[in-house]
Formats: C-alpha cells, structure tokens, sequence
C-alpha cells in the first residue's frame, strides 16, 4: 500500500449529503484495496462558523467560505459537490474547466438543459466525473443488476418503483432555509420528482435499459407555506407527489411513484422486476435483502427466495464483516468512492458519469413536462 | 331457526364460480343466523354430463341445460349466474323480468353499456340484486374498510392497488375453450382489466369514493395464440396488463396495475391508502392480515401493526374458530350469501348491487378508452 | 359416484370440535372422491336444548343425551369423540366393544396409561381408528413430511416448536365450565403439556421420530382461580406452560415450549428443522407457507424459499381452488377425514392411529414427571 | 470541542474483532460528542508481518509484538483486548496492575473463575473498565431495555432467546489457528456457549434480571477434526450446540439455545420477551426493526407494531442519518464507544462492566455443567 496515492478532496456544502461523502472518504482505505487515499483537503460551506465546525467534526486540513476560492486552488484534485441543486452546474462547470476532477450529488441539474451544459463542461474538460446515484451500490441493487445481465429473468414485462415518505404533510412545515431547500422549487428545481424518482430513474435505466414514453401526473397537496427567507405565506412551487407510467424501449411497461404524503413511510423505495423467467424485490427498508424468485425451481419447492445479502459471494460484502452481519445506508457511498479510485486506477469511469446522469434528468424532464401537457411525451435518446 | 325460509337456488355455471357460489349456499346457515335457508335446486349448463357430475357432487336437487328453461321454473326464487361474461347480460334481464332475485359473477356485463342494460333491468323488476365482487368481504378488507368510515384515516393522499398473476406467459397456452375463456376477448371482453382490475377498482370505490379521470396503457405481449374452438393460431384480443393513474373524487392521487405476467405472483392482489393520520396496507397473498399505521401512536413505539384478523371483535370472525385460526378465500363467498340474506330479511339490499357494480364498469371502460386515445379520460359521474 | 357408500356418524360433544369435526363431514364430498359418503346421523350432548340446536345447525338426523344409547344403534358406523379429555376413554373402549369404527379428539387419554387401555380395545376389536391430530394434514406440514422422507434435509441436527397463546393471562378467568374445562386438572388431565405440546410432538414424531429423552419444566402462574361449579376460589391444577429438552432417536436436538401467557400469540404453533443440507419452518399463523432452506442451491442466490402452499402440486391443493387462493384452519380437518376415507377403502388405515397417538401421550408423560422429578426422564419406545 | 482530550488506545489483536473496535474509535468523535478523542497509539499482534500491515490499514501510529510490552508504555491509556479467548485474563489482569483502563471482547475469560480473577484485578487498581457485549448497544435492543424499565410489559412471564449459525457443519473445516480458534476448546474454552450463548445471556440478564437456576444439554456433532497446528485428526472438545431451559429470579421461564448447525442462519440472534401486558422480539437479521406488542391497544388494531428503529427518538439514532436509513453492525461497536468515553467524562462506567459479564459466565458455567451432570444448577448470586 506505500504506493497509494493521495487525492486532495475539496468538498462544497456541508449538510446531510457532505456528512454522508465525507464519512466514505475516510472509510474507504480501511476496507477496499484501492490505489489512492482520499484526503480531507477542505471544505466550502457560506458560514464561515458552520463550516468550521464541520471541518474540526471531519479532520477536513482547511475551510473556505467561497467555493471559487476552493476551485481556484492548486493542491485540490478534486470537487466534490454537496450544495443545493441550484449550485450544482456553476460550480461542476468551473470546476471541470479548473481540471478538477468533479463528484455531484444527484440531480446534476435541476433540468436536462442545465445538465447537458455540465456534460458539455467535463467531457470537453476530460475530468473524471460521478454523479452520487448511491442505491447502485446497496449489495442487493448491485447483485440484481449482476442477475440481469446474466440473463436469468429473460424477456422483461415488467418494471415497477416507488419512493416513498411522509416528512412534509405537516402544513406548518415552512419552505426554504437550512435543510428545508428541498421544499423550495427554485432551489431544488422540482419536489419528489427529482429528489426522489430521479433515484428510481436511476437505478432503472441502469437494470432495464432506455424509457421511451410516458404519462405523468403531480400534485400539490400543501398549496401555500411560510418561506423561511421572507417568512410570507408563499405559493408553493414543488411536486408534493409524482407518478407516471412508462414503457422501457425493450417493451416492458412500468409504473413510478413517488411522494412526501404516505404516513407511515420514511424512505421506502421499492423496485420490482419480473421477466418471464424470474423476478427482483428490493426494498431499502431492508437493504440487505433481496427477494428472488425462479421459476426454473422444481414446482413443489419454487418460492421467493429471501437472500440475506451477508455472504463474501455478494457484492461488496466481502470487505465488511462476516456472514450474517449486516451493513447500512452510509456503506453506498464508501462503495461509490471504491469503485471511482478503482475507475481511476484502470482509466474507465465509474458510473454513473454525468452523460449517465443527463439521462435521467431528461426522464424526470418528460415527467414534469406530461404532467403540465396531460399527453404522454417521448424521452429523447440520449443513451 | 324454525323460522327460516327457503331460498329456491339456481345455479347457471359449473365452474371455478359455480364451485364457489355453491360451497357458498351450502355452508351460511351453519355459520350464520339468518332468515333464509338457501337450497340448491337446480344447477344449469350446457353440457348434460358436466351439469349431471356437478348436481351429484354439490347435492342440486335437479339440473337443466337451458338457462331459458331454468328462467321459466316457478319453483326457482334466486338466478345465480356463474357463466362466461358474454352470457351475463342476457341472463340476467330474462331472469329479473321473471321476478327473480339476480346474482352475477363479475364484470357486471362486457361494458358499461352492457351493464347499464341490466341495472335498468333489475330496477324496473324490483328485484333484489348483488354482484359477486368478494374481496369486500375478507373480514381484513371490511375492517379497513371500518376504520377508513370512522374517519381514522383522516384526508387521503394516495391510493395504490395491484392485482399481479404469472399464469399466461407461456406462449403454448390456447385461447378459449373450458378453463380459457378469460383469454378469448369475444367472451370475456377484456382481459385483465374486466377481470382483476374491477376488482381492484370496486373495492377502491367503496373504500375512497368515486375515481374522476384516468390515464391508461395496456399490453398484449403474446399476439397470437392457438384458439381452442378452430385449433387456429389467432390474434389476441384482449389486454395481458393493464395500468393506470387516477385522480379520485375526493383529490387524492392513484395507481392502478394488473397483469398475468409478473412471474412469482399467483394473485397478488395489494391495496394500500396513505391518509393525513394513518395508512392501511392489506395482501390477498396474506388475506388474514391488516397492516395498519397510526401517526398518533407514541413517537418511540409507533410502527406498522400487523393486525391478525382473527379475533372475535373483527368483522365476521365471532362466527368461525377460535382467535389465532384463519379462514380463507371461500369464505369470502360465504359471506356474501350471510350478508344478501340479511338484506333479504331487513328490506335492505347489500352491496354491490348491480348499479354499484355498473360504476366499475364506467371504470374499467374509462381506462380501456385512455390506452386507445393515449389521452385522459373521464369516469362519468354515475354514482 | 353412484358406487358411494353411506358411513353413518355419531358424534359425542358440540363444542368447537364439535363443530370443526361436523364441517368435515359435511364438506369432504364436495372436494375429494372417496368411497365413503358421512351421513350425519346422530349427535350427543348432556344438555337436550343444546344438542337439538346444535342438530338443527348442522342438520343431523337424530339427537341422543347418552353417549351409551348412541353406541348401543345399530345404525351408527362411527363413533366421533369430541367431549372433554375425561370422556375419551370410557367412551372409545365402549365404542370400540360395540364394534363401532372409533375417532377420538387429541390428546387420546389424559394419560398414556388411559391411552393404552383405548389402543388395546380398539386393536382387540379390530376397528378403525384415528386420532385428530389435525396439524399433519395443514398442506404446508403434509409437504414438509415428503421433503423429510426423500431426504432432502440429510442428518438431521436440531428440531425447534413452540406453542403459544396468551389467552388465560386474567386471573379473573374461572376454571371448569363450558368452555373453561381445560383449566381443569381433573377434567382436562393437563394443562398446556396435553392440550398444546401434544401438537407439537404429534408432527415431531411423524417427522422425525422418536424422543429418547426429555427435561422439563412446568409453572402454574396464577395459582388458584374460581371454579364455575362450585363457585369458590380454588387451587389451579394444570401447568400454564411447560417447555422442555429433548433428544431424539435420531441423535438431533431438540426444544419445545408451550404456554398460554406468551402475550401477543393467539395460537403461534412453529416448528423448524435443521438438517445438514437443507432446513424447514413453518407457522400456523401462517399456515398457507412453508420456508425452507437448500444449502445446494447457487451460492449468490441461496436463501429461505416462502413457498405460498396454494398450488396443485401441493398436497391437497388440487381438490381445492386455483393458485395464489388460501385454505384455512377448518380444512385440516377435512383432509383427515378424506384421508381416513381413503384408508377405510383400502383397508389401510390413515394416521394417527390410537397406537400413534399413545406415543405423543408417553412423551407428554415423560415431561411431566421430569417437571416433577428435575430429572432428565427417558420415553418408553412404544412405536 | 478544543476542550477534548486523547485517549491512546494500544489494541491487542488484529482479527475481526480488532477490527470492529478499530473502526469504533475511529468513527466515534464524527458522531458523538463526547470528551475524548480516541488515538490509535498501537497495535499488537504476533506477527510483525500482520500488524504491520494492520497499522498500515488502520493507521495506527506503531506496532508491538509483544502485548508486555505494550503494556509496559507509558503513552497507552488504554488496552483493547481482542485477542483468543485463552489470553484475556492474563493480559486483563497485568493491564490493571499497570493502571490502564481495560476493554476486553467477551467472553470474559474462559469460566467464571477466570473472570473473577480479572474483575479483581480491575476493582482492585480501581481502572475503568468494560467488556464488548455490543448488541446491548443495538438501538432496537436499547429501546426494548428503554419499554422494560418503564415497566411496560409488566410482570414477565417468558424470556426467549437463541443463536443461530451454520457454518461449522463441514466436517473438513479444521481445527484450531487463524480465524479458528473458536473450535479448539484449550484456546475458546467453549464451543457455542461462550461464543454464542454468552451473547443472549449477557442481554437476558441486563433486560431480565438475574437466573436462578438452569438444566442444560450440549452435544458436539462431529466427534474429530483436523487440528491446524498438528495437522492431525485430534477429538473436538468444543459443544456444537447447546440449550437449556432457566428459571429468572422474577419467576419468569426461559429458553435458550445456541448451535453452529442450523442451516440456513447466518447469524441469527433472536429474543423475545412476553409481559402480562405487552411483549417484544428481536431479531439480529433485521437488527433495525423491533417487534413490540401492547395489550392495552384497542382490540380491533391490535397487532404486533414493527418499530423501524431509525427515527430521531429513538436511542442513538439521532447521532446517524435520517429517518428511514439504516445502521448496521459496526455501529454497535461506535455506540460502545461512545457511551464509554461519556462514561468516563462522567465519572460512571458503563455497562457491562468486568464484574457485569462476570455474572454471564457464572451462567455459562452453570450451563456447562448441568450439561455434564444432568441435573438442574443454581447460579451464584453473583450480582
């Protein structure tokens, strides 16, 4: 390991999704055989206290309050976002053309357009890029693409997901502010649309391939909220809720939804495949298994088939503990960061790169689009 | 019990249905105090041996090859009609302008047009009338069906239901015929859309009120099979799956899917309801359980409750076993006689009656006319 | 059909077996083809008001008030015995003198010296017998007997049941009575060991043979209770629950425990096997599964299989409705008599036998004297 | 946070236990605030090769062949144990003599009287001290010891417990060295009762209270094995399996059960505990989820509730994510951590103390030899 690299890590925003890639940076050596170690170079956040805070929490060497100062400096190497949506294409633009290397949260942008510009920016930059797709790399997402591409399900009919949460039905729930930009549609750019199904959109592109069409509806349930900024009772802009239905270009059909409005569920994205020899449950409530069923099985003992996703055969698990043991949410992203040093170590990206990203937004584009229309709309092929 | 009446029953179907119905007649007054003793007086189909092997085997007092005949008998009180859905229609106006009571299998008829034919029918006779539409009778169903009317629930946001299958997907298997009639679209209508999601979409109706517009797909993945009556390999006609957004009434939002081709799946037939206080989840897989959420249970122990609808005080349990017993899928049926005949007894007929069930049908036409038109539709408002 | 033979029953007690005893016979003609028609000739009960309702319900054709004038018809073919455990022995040896053919509800005596004198009258007369250990005939139990016996499971290593219910945890419960006998030592002979144990060690002999010996602890917990027919407090005589350690034949381990204070549990009867290649569990609160393990299948996809016992390649499943459709309680019983009927036509009987049965009573013995003992105790090999 | 002070910690063996605790302290401080900041000091292990590589992963800051010598520095503050079995109570105890505080991974020592050698030890040089029971630290287990003490089951009827493993049922897994020194009874001491059961002791007793007595059985099922260091086929002197029934001195009844010969189970630690009015269950499989079920509920939505432990209010979660996103094993290891370093910033050890596990292998021992003499033990009323 005296040949590891070391890799200067600057990374932009400090909230929940700066606490989840920091803790994979620093995680990452311990259990993967990688060629370089990220190192905690600096953090940008506005507040100059709160990123201070931050910096000592993490071991991050500096602080900047000024993300251009950030990308101006020479001993980074790479820009990892973590701001709101409306920061991302800014910064992954001027990164790119600084030659950093360029790690977004999800969505890239808060639409098509704005993504493709960052496309445009890293590819003619040639920056190694990532999007932060995590549930790619829950083990039983990742054993369930491994199952599809080896063919077991045979011819798809069938694609089915939803996410689903209950966090914003109180009507005193203000807009805007701190962990609240999500509620804000001119920060995030949509509501569960693009926080939620660009997910399920993710991760669907990536196990059954390109969607064709679709027909969407959204909703609004909670019209007006206080603004945190202004502190006015203000329109609000987002999709409380969003489902659509869709066919795959390989002809399967399939229905998405997601919402902030279903009591009882905190974070339950679920997705379904059936083909017409096997089937694929997941759901991350509980991420460490995944259902199966075969119908190649003898008749009397065919069943769905609970797979504890513990064993060293699985993905990624044989680098955490033993059989039986289960790991969590926040091992995603370790695995994301895995698979980027790997990536860089061969010269191939890891995906999802941006162009991989672009794709969904021009889904979750359609879906906005059809809601407004009240007509199915096509998804350009971009993939 | 000396009391009791007798119900003069004639059966039309010895099928999967007439199986039912008659286990359903044969076992209510041991189970249930009501008026009325039903006896199996004749049982109806076209081929003398079947009906014959049937009469013998369920204990009819008599049998006939032609519904007309079965119509014209004096001593028949109740029609029961278990026959393919293309004979629904013209039954069950002959049977109500005899002045027979009238029981149908469901779909009402092939289309709304069909059944509004036979609402009219039935109307204008006076006679009492129910549609077989059984799932509101598993006791889980009915006790959500409690808590939803006593308001626990609160404003709903969201309804989902699903009624998955697996038994077409080979291509070898023939349209029409015995048991396949369901494949023919000549005879059944449609395909699964007349078939499972009216009844997903009845007991939706009942639970949440009416549905105002739609937007649909539908897909035949096998475009042509052997029909059983030519031996000729023939286009399919009907829909293999069949998926929809709605909006209800009442402003909440809706997903709708049924299929035969979701592998691993026999009759997966989910329903769930996301209200502002509390949500209900129910599984025919599992038809014994409610899953049941209440947001205003203590932060620390509040969860899904898996209700084990077993216990005397759930609805229709105090006349089977004993706590911790379950029943099963027939006793659906049984139910649906107990509540006719207490009905019968109270001058009030039980749901659904046949203008109930007619408002599926505008449904299930509603989403059939969207998959063609690629636009939304409008349920009209007929309840 | 026409070939069908009448077997008039007699039935002794209209309790709740009474009751799941005449849905069996009433039922099983409808749903399997066997030789033997059950004519529901007569029942007996002490109270006249009691026996005539219960005729009326279930349409017997005669009542008796002594259990001796029953036995003493000519027209009577089967005695069935579902009167308290202090009945069972007095009546079967008399019904079995008389000549009658003989099925006695479980446990057979309340003890196993009671049990041996009912084995010798029956096999002196030469009549058949059965036992209603019903459990055996749950689809998902019958189909765990085949796997065992193709010997899927290998060398088994450990075998696990319990039996829980928490429905005598109010010390205002009486003993005695109506319902209540079996609080009562003197009647019911034991407490949780007789009534709920000797389920479980009816199917872990039939599965996986003898017990050689066993440790047990028993505990009253609420000590003294009202007796309904005297009206005073009086001390508890049966054990409220009772678990024990066993060693079978076959050298695997094993746990049982059974109590009526195991709050949350109606009637929760699970029983796993461990064996070297593949494992078995099941749950009569979820009685349409079974689970099961095969450590041979692929690695990355081995897991428990939930098979939804509901197909026609399960036991039984063909006679009833179509796939993905659940049986319940009440049809364990149905299968029991079917199953008789098939052994009385080929003049083998079905199990349990009596003989059966007093093996299930020799380890039931054996844990209460070792409750008394603190001894390990060893089990008389009587089969 | 300028306010926290080092702990330098010099841990003592490199295998899966050393690396848990490594990860423990070095995640802690981003998560919890507590007054100390843990350093990785050294690391010791017999291998200069293995520990060197270990520090080089870890990034501890120096290495030790020699555990006296470890001991002997004047910079360690703590000494972590996780070596084998047999080396704890030497190392504990010269820990102590030196002053250092002492974390050991359990079991304890090799019996009670082992142990009690090391609690003297502890107590006499009066350093802080605590064994690695970590699943107290399981936040759905905390929050059942949380539902206890406020009394909320009321009196306790049944505890149960069991650990499940399958993966010593090859016959040609060895003996002995590297990772398998949990099969050589001179190095472990005991089979699964000090590995295994000791766990489920160790939480029985912290949410029960203390066991009275036991009756036990063990049984090893492969009689020899290939030992590493001889390579010869030498008599295995571990128990494969190992259950037994208990009396708590509440008067409540106990099973336990332990085995490495459960195919299908990984890891399959479950608990349940009944009360007069409520219950809960436990299982290590889905570690995230506890099942509690309360009489006092309504009777028509009573059920057992699935509590997803990953809210803000409940125990440690707010220290993690957010709701809806899972922990997993590991972070049982950081919450020890955690509750140590606040423990000593209090003033207050936290549990389990040296003498707190003292009392589990009081049990284990009492296991062990009613196992042998066949006869119900008492266990020293050691707390």
């Amino acid at each position: 390991m005296s040949a590891q690299k070391t890799l200067n890590v600057g990374l932009i925003g400090c909230g929940f999704m700066g606490r989840t890639h920091s803790n994979a940076f620093r995680q990452v050596n311990q259990f993967f055989d990688v060629g370089h170690r990220p190192v905690l170079a600096a953090v940008c956040a506005r507040s100059a206290d709160a990123v201070r805070g931050f910096a000592d929490r993490w071991g991050y060497a500096s602080t900047e309050t000024d993300w251009r100062r950030l990308i101006a400096r020479r001993d980074i190497d790479l820009i990892d976002i973590a701001s709101p949506n409306d920061t991302h294409a800014e910064i992954a633009v001027a990164a790119a053309e600084a030659g950093k290397m360029v790690m977004c949260e999800k969505p890239l942008g808060r639409s098509a357009a704005e993504s493709a510009r960052m496309v445009a920016a890293v590819e003619k930059a040639g920056v190694p890029n990532m999007v932060w797709y995590n549930y790619r790399r829950v083990p039983a997402v990742t054993l369930a693409k491994h199952l599809v591409d080896e063919g077991r399900l045979g011819r798809i009919f069938h694609y089915r997901a939803k996410f689903l949460q209950d966090w914003t039905i109180s009507k005193d729930l203000p807009q805007g502010g701190a962990g609240l930009w999500r509620l804000d549609a001119a920060v995030a750019g949509s509501g569960v649309t693009g926080d939620l199904l660009a997910h399920c959109i993710d991760t669907a592109l990536w196990l059954n391939g390109g969607i064709a069409e679709v027909t969407a509806m959204t909703e609004t349930f909670i019209k007006e909220r206080m603004h945190t900024l202004t502190g006015k009772i203000t329109p609000v802009g987002i999709d409380d809720a969003s489902a659509f239905l869709a066919r795959f270009a390989n002809g399967s059909l399939a229905t998405f939804e997601a919402t902030r409005y279903a009591r009882g569920h905190k974070a339950l994205y679920t997705l379904e495949i059936n083909g017409e020899h096997a089937s694929i449950f997941w759901d991350l409530h509980d991420l460490h298994r995944l259902q199966y069923f075969d119908h190649r099985d003898e008749g009397q003992v065919r069943g769905w088939r609970a797979l504890h996703i513990t064993d060293g055969d699985h993905p990624y698990m044989k680098h955490w503990w033993v059989p039986g043991l289960q790991i969590g949410y926040e091992h995603t992203f370790i695995h994301q960061v895995a698979d980027f040093l790997e990536g860089l170590a061969k010269g191939a990206p890891a995906a999802p790169t941006f162009r991989d990203a672009l794709a969904t937004d021009e889904v979750t584009d359609a879906v906005l689009a059809s809601a407004r229309s009240r007509q199915w709309e096509r998804v350009p092929a971009s993939v």
